[in-house]
């Protein structure tokens, strides 16, 4: 016991000469509470496969209704002056465990990601051990090799596999495709990084992305200084993919207004409604203007693991970068996502700044990689100075279930969204609101329809009530699911997955149908 | 054993009903390999303590010696078709701890993060398990409010106490610096979110930061549009803090010239020295110009959590905006990393965009938080969409440890640089290249000195030599130090952390005199 009145040696982060006997007890600590909450959600996903999911407390994504000040205060974080030792730690992570969602629930079909695997949660387990950072190779060596090594395998899955292909991860696919718009804005104009944006050296800059695409192209364009007047929105057709006659025209347009056009999105499975837009075509025009081509497949860019359904992708191997979060669809951790480019060397010249204390190539003779173009410090390709190893994740998932189980993830989600259409569509009281395209079904319930411009207004709002309503009371079923933008009001949108059965499907049907009859005819004797 | 060959069981992916038990038996697997990689290093810093530091063969650095192909092949990561399961997975995780280096060792002083701590890995364990994103609430309830509480409490110690204070986490001290200069930016001009970055609207925006301030704030500037000709580098007086006349001035000259000034960053230890600018003289001169005031403390504004350091950060709670790293100094596993903030509402304002598949404030008569400024969905203060629970692991530490805890390491790094720094100071081959002001030790072994032009150049060669060839030669002693850019020539630069022992010190005083005398003096007899 110290003079500050602490006690616990075990608590003391920098006395202890045996950590590792330290990490051991910490470990087996957590284990039975952490494999606890994985057990309630084996035990939600086993009772609906028998059909009894109605039968059994599925409460594992109560927390979700619960206002942060409730959560706040049941979680009782408490940042305090001394140590609160083991008691207090495993208390706490219990709570926390208590009021979280349960992701490895098969009910949590909310998101474009789910829960993840077991091999997931060991490479964060390893990860977190290795504790280093992916900025240069000397501190990293093994991560490294296998980021590149998983990058350049990733781009030539693409069809992208020229010398200098490769790809690196990116904290999230936003970052990736913020960094896709650094790199092409660097091509048109390589005098930006010195002298700012600027339109009287080229013309204002414009890119060019679909209504449907990620807010993250709008994000980055305005992070760039581009500004969201510099974000052109190319329509869709019914299905939501991006009209090509409509960007080749919009592209010409912005030509004869003295603007400079530069960089095309193609979404390769949209958020809300999962479309792919057509790559190939949309090559074409980048070919025929010049213009860099970006496959924004943070979504759908996995099913190039599915040989049933990468032909969605064709086109893919004619773009200059593309986004794939395997994070997504794959189920790794989050966050796991790549940006893989036809030409790293382009990354590089785009990100890479003079930091004598970091990069060290120039003062030694060591031995380095036989092409000075190709370096292992990975951070001179990318925005950030420090960098997590997620690429070890799609590795090691890929390592214990082959390509062909990331193939089944892809395929069962795609299957699933399938079976739950084909129910929707029979269902007197749904309306399905968009042709599944890759792994979401939308659809309204009860939805009301209208002409005029004021009764369509009015049937938006009652239509945007109704699938909050349901979205809002679907988790005290075990189940989530969100709802988004439609074409008139927001309507339910399901996300299937790697994880998804049948029997979650039929079930959700029957819990959606009961919450919305209940709305619809609330007295009911 | 399916028609592809598959024949392990407990590699698919999608049909296991019982998932914690593979769970269960995956961490079991590993668990052995991950404690031996620990224990490694417990048995090479129990040696140094016992002054057999050089009896042993204190090789866990070794890795860093290797280049990237022969690594690459003994890695041997095979993306295959089929799964290689459980034997597959374990023989690959052991060749790759093998081949990394091991941040648990004491001798690990080469950059500004050293290992993390058993409670480190015990939070990214939890954090995987959870696997959720802190995008929403909804999906996160309870890691949301844990990053609200563990933000406003950071922003707390440093005297950000106002109504809307509080934190956010961000993927790096780069991308925090980054988000408080697009914050920054939407203050001064609102309209470059829309319009994009403009010099005739405002004149052409500068920002200000001292020449030794990290790299960072470059990129940041020459991402945002700004440019690096809008980063105005201030000059630093003899121990590397910013000089305030010369600000002043150079805000002055900015202005005479028609430009915009908008944005100081202070740093508060510096990348290479581990100087600490002078916040408070900073914070009048912003007051003055009506500047954002940022500080940088990604390295050392961890000096919040100790009562001897803390007045280093003496007028931070002036600043707009801080950056701590406590994937740095604390031992947090990395990444995390804050940007706090004296009013959130400008981090939102800056950040948020219209996207209601995933915001549904508008929707819904739920109850929410009591001011609708105070939004628990995270992403609408940050550049990211997909966000990791980073907060989670700061405070699981603080709970085991206490805030005495993180006052500890603190204290202990400051402490062995004071002691390291008397040491060099008196050895007759070294010479101190910079008075230590945080966790840092730069000095030359051997140095040349020299006046003239030609022979200043050739001095400057030859002691980047010498520092290049000690610090590539330490890691087969167990030891990691980088060298970095001085004042002739790039010197060595040891970190201390919170575990440093003075017996590694010693050892190391010794291991660079031997490596420096073998290339000073080779031939000897």
């Amino acid at each position: 016991m110290d003079s500050e009145g602490r006690s616990a040696s075990d608590a003391c982060p920098t006395s202890s000469s045996d950590i590792s006997v330290e990490l051991s007890s910490l470990l087996e600590l957590v284990k039975s509470s952490l494999l606890h909450h994985v057990a309630q959600a084996d035990a939600s996903n086993a009772a609906r496969r028998i059909g009894r999911g109605n039968g059994l407390a599925l409460t594992t994504q109560t927390p979700a209704l619960l206002p942060p000040d409730i959560v706040s205060q049941r979680v009782g974080l408490n940042l305090a002056e001394n140590p609160q030792g083991k008691d207090g730690l495993i208390q706490l992570v219990d709570r926390i465990l208590h009021f979280s969602v349960n992701t490895w629930d098969h009910g949590f079909m909310h998101k474009l990601y789910s829960g993840t695997n077991p091999v997931g949660v060991i490479s964060e387990l390893i990860l977190a051990t290795l504790n280093t950072n992916l900025h240069v190779y000397t501190v990293s060596p093994a991560l490294s090799v296998i980021e590149k090594q998983t990058g350049r395998t990733l781009a030539g899955l693409f069809g992208l596999r020229e010398t200098y292909s490769g790809g690196v991860t990116q904290p999230g696919g936003s970052a990736s495709n913020f960094n896709s718009v650094l790199i092409a804005r660097h091509r048109v104009s390589p005098s930006i990084k010195e002298r700012g944006v600027s339109e009287q050296q080229h013309g204002k800059l414009v890119l060019f992305t679909s209504i449907d695409s990620h807010y993250s192209l709008d994000k980055a364009a305005q992070m760039c200084g581009i500004g969201s007047e510099g974000v052109w929105k190319v329509p869709t057709d019914s299905e939501g993919r991006m009209s090509v006659p409509a960007l080749r025209q919009s592209v010409q347009k912005a030509i004869n207004q003295g603007k400079r056009p530069f960089y095309v999105n193609a979404t390769a499975g949209t958020t809300v409604r999962g479309a792919y837009d057509p790559i190939e075509e949309i090559a074409d025009v980048c070919q025929e203007f010049g213009l860099w081509l970006h496959v924004d497949g943070s979504l759908g860019g996995s099913a190039i693991f599915s040989r049933r359904q990468s032909w969605r992708l064709k086109g893919s191997e004619r773009a200059d970068s593309i986004t794939i979060n395997p994070h997504k669809m794959l189920s790794v951790p989050a966050t796991c996502s790549f940006l893989l480019g036809r030409d790293l060397r382009r990354f590089r010249s785009a990100n890479s700044i003079d930091a004598g204390y970091l990069f060290h190539e120039e003062d030694t003779l060591a031995p380095g990689p036989e092409d000075a173009d190709i370096t292992y410090d990975l951070a001179e390709f990318t925005p950030q100075c420090g960098r997590r190893g997620d690429a070890l994740k799609l590795a090691l998932g890929w390592v214990y279930y082959g390509r062909i189980g990331y193939e089944r993830y892809v395929d069962n989600a795609f299957d699933m969204t399938s079976y739950l259409a084909d129910m929707v569509k029979a269902h007197p009281r749904m309306e399905i609101a968009a042709v599944p395209q890759s792994v979401q079904v939308c659809f309204y319930y009860m939805p009301s329809s209208a002409t005029g411009e004021h009764e369509l207004a009015q049937a938006a709002k009652r239509n945007t009530e109704i699938s909050a309503f349901i979205s809002e009371r679907l988790p005290s079923r075990g189940l989530m699911v969100d709802y988004a933008p439609g074409p008139v009001g927001k309507f339910l949108r399901v996300v299937t997955n790697g994880h998804t059965q049948k029997e979650t499907m039929d079930y959700m049907m029957s819990a959606i149908d009961e919450i919305g009859l209940s709305l619809i005819m609330p007295e009911q004797p």
